[in-house]
């Protein structure tokens, strides 16, 4: 079962942890032109078998939209890059999906490494353990003083990007997400929407990640951020307690939302999203028996544009598919 | 069964027909006082047998304020009765509670004969039949030239007063309510709430009653208004097929109604009722296929305040009547 279906022990707020790795490969130039990307395509093909992993090589051009998207869904790879690097961009990636490494985008390689859950570290040492491989065969671009050198100078150093994905539905509800928020930020923590800078929180949802890289060790970044994260985690569940105190009205709205999505005949992506915030919330605090955290993930992933579609192997209009995902979420709901 | 929670042929819109006569006993003033109100008690209770229609006799100060409520809530007796005579009024009613006669409220007596659906002529029928019994046996006042006489003169000759309660939840979804009301009115028809004069329409149910009493024969009155009835039928059916043809939309307003009473654990009356006419107008277009008639009459009547504490056999505050009512429609709902 794919990573993003599963669980683990802190499923109940950290939805996910990824790691980045921004890497340069020597004797390119870091802006590549389709003639360099080429090249730099041919050599990383190459040497796929010697990379191993079981990565697999796919060329966005080469890719339908749908694809593309349900892959951006699922935060393989961003948005950015379908939409700037769609003529030139490619893809590494294993059929478990948690290693998707990005290629020349806005540096040649990003190496990326997930899993359910909170688990920096063993995260971490996966993403070291290929990018070590990857800069054997292929040779990185480094300075002694400055360590990896990247397109964006602050991103330089580690050049690790760190990040986990967080449910604060009852942050959210109790109005102390703004503060909670505030308070990680001045520790030199980025918070953001689910699909990176500048997108909106849907769903209660938010991606927090590390500042800094420079002047920094791999290690000490994922424990700063560890930190943080066990404060949210605390913060959140405290949150929760709060407000299942207030029994009836506290379950009266999971059970409302249950009721909706069980019965509705269309329903949009941000009514479901909306809706699945509090059905989650429901299932973690284990008020809302009806459903296990399998079929909540399920239903978080197939709902959405793109891979509803892939799900039902077929191509839709908007307006067929707030139809088509009323169908697929009670399909899912009434799996054995 | 109650006659009000059965159906009929017409119950997809018309939910109920009542005859009411206004009638005056002679030997009486209008206006009764309480020694006056006494007498006229005690000749009623003394009539009792010889009435028959296995009428029981009930005073309104010994009856308890949720059997009294429960009354108005079935439209039994008016909340004006209760409220103003709660000291001398008193009612005759059977246990089928199709025949319910308030003593002493704005006449000495109204009597009135309920049925399910459309049936003005056969509740006519009974109603002109237990009229002329109670007639015979207390002597009415009448006027050769007004006929019977009543406390207020516009209520004089037949003093008869027919009234069908009707939903209309098609036309007003199509925004059509305002313009058949109207229409109706000229006819010189009355529409009120469901509670009488001067009340709010709830749920999309609409009284609709005769304005003439005089001049104008019963059988011409109930002709006139089962004429205006059949229009209404006509146009809040062509108003259900038109909403019906716009599928998904109209099925999924349906539904989400559906899912949330399945599974609110609160719920207050007025969210219930507006609910209800969604589910109503999906049973009785054949859509919501998971309720019967009888359940949602049950539903209709049992999650009004005063029912829902007889239905449970205990009273309560209202915030707990909301997590009741939730309970109970659950109840309803998964009956055998």
């Amino acid at each position: 079962m794919n990573w993003y279906l599963q669980s683990s022990e802190n499923s109940d707020v950290v939805k996910s942890t990824r790691i980045r790795f921004s890497r340069n490969i020597n004797g390119f130039p870091f802006d590549l032109n389709k003639e360099e990307s080429k090249r730099l395509e041919n050599k990383i093909k190459d040497s796929l078998y010697e990379i191993g992993y079981n990565l697999k090589f796919f060329k966005l051009a080469d890719m339908d939209e749908i694809t593309k998207m349900s892959l951006v869904e699922k935060n393989l790879i961003s948005p950015d890059f379908v939409l700037n690097k769609n003529e030139t961009g490619s893809i590494l990636i294993n059929d478990e999906e948690n290693i998707c490494i990005m290629i020349g985008n806005v540096d040649h390689l990003e190496i990326q490494v997930f899993n359910c859950g909170l688990d920096l570290e063993n995260t971490l040492n996966l993403a070291i353990e290929i990018d070590e491989k990857i800069g054997q065969i292929l040779g990185y671009a480094m300075n002694k003083k400055y360590g990896y050198l990247t397109s964006y100078p602050n991103n330089a150093g580690t050049a690790l990007r760190a990040s986990v994905m967080v449910h604060m539905p009852a942050l959210s509800r109790t109005k102390n997400t703004r503060k909670v928020l505030d308070a990680i930020n001045s520790f030199g923590i980025n918070i953001r929407g689910v699909y990176g800078e500048n997108t909106e929180s849907t769903g209660d949802m938010y991606q927090i990640s590390n500042k800094q890289t420079l002047g920094i060790s791999e290690k000490e970044i994922i424990e700063n951020l560890q930190v943080i994260v066990e404060k949210i985690i605390k913060q959140e569940r405290e949150a929760r307690k709060l407000l299942a105190k207030d029994d009836v009205s506290f379950e009266d709205l999971i059970y409302r939302s249950y009721g909706i999505l069980s019965y509705c005949k269309k329903i949009s992506q941000e009514e479901t999203r909306n809706l699945l915030s509090n059905i989650k919330l429901g299932t973690d605090l284990g008020i809302l028996k009806e459903l296990t955290d399998l079929k909540v993930q399920k239903l978080y992933l197939y709902t959405k544009p793109a891979n509803l579609q892939k799900f039902l192997g077929n191509q839709y209009e908007p307006i067929e598919r707030d139809i088509k995902r009323a169908e697929v979420i009670h399909q899912i709901m009434n799996e054995k």
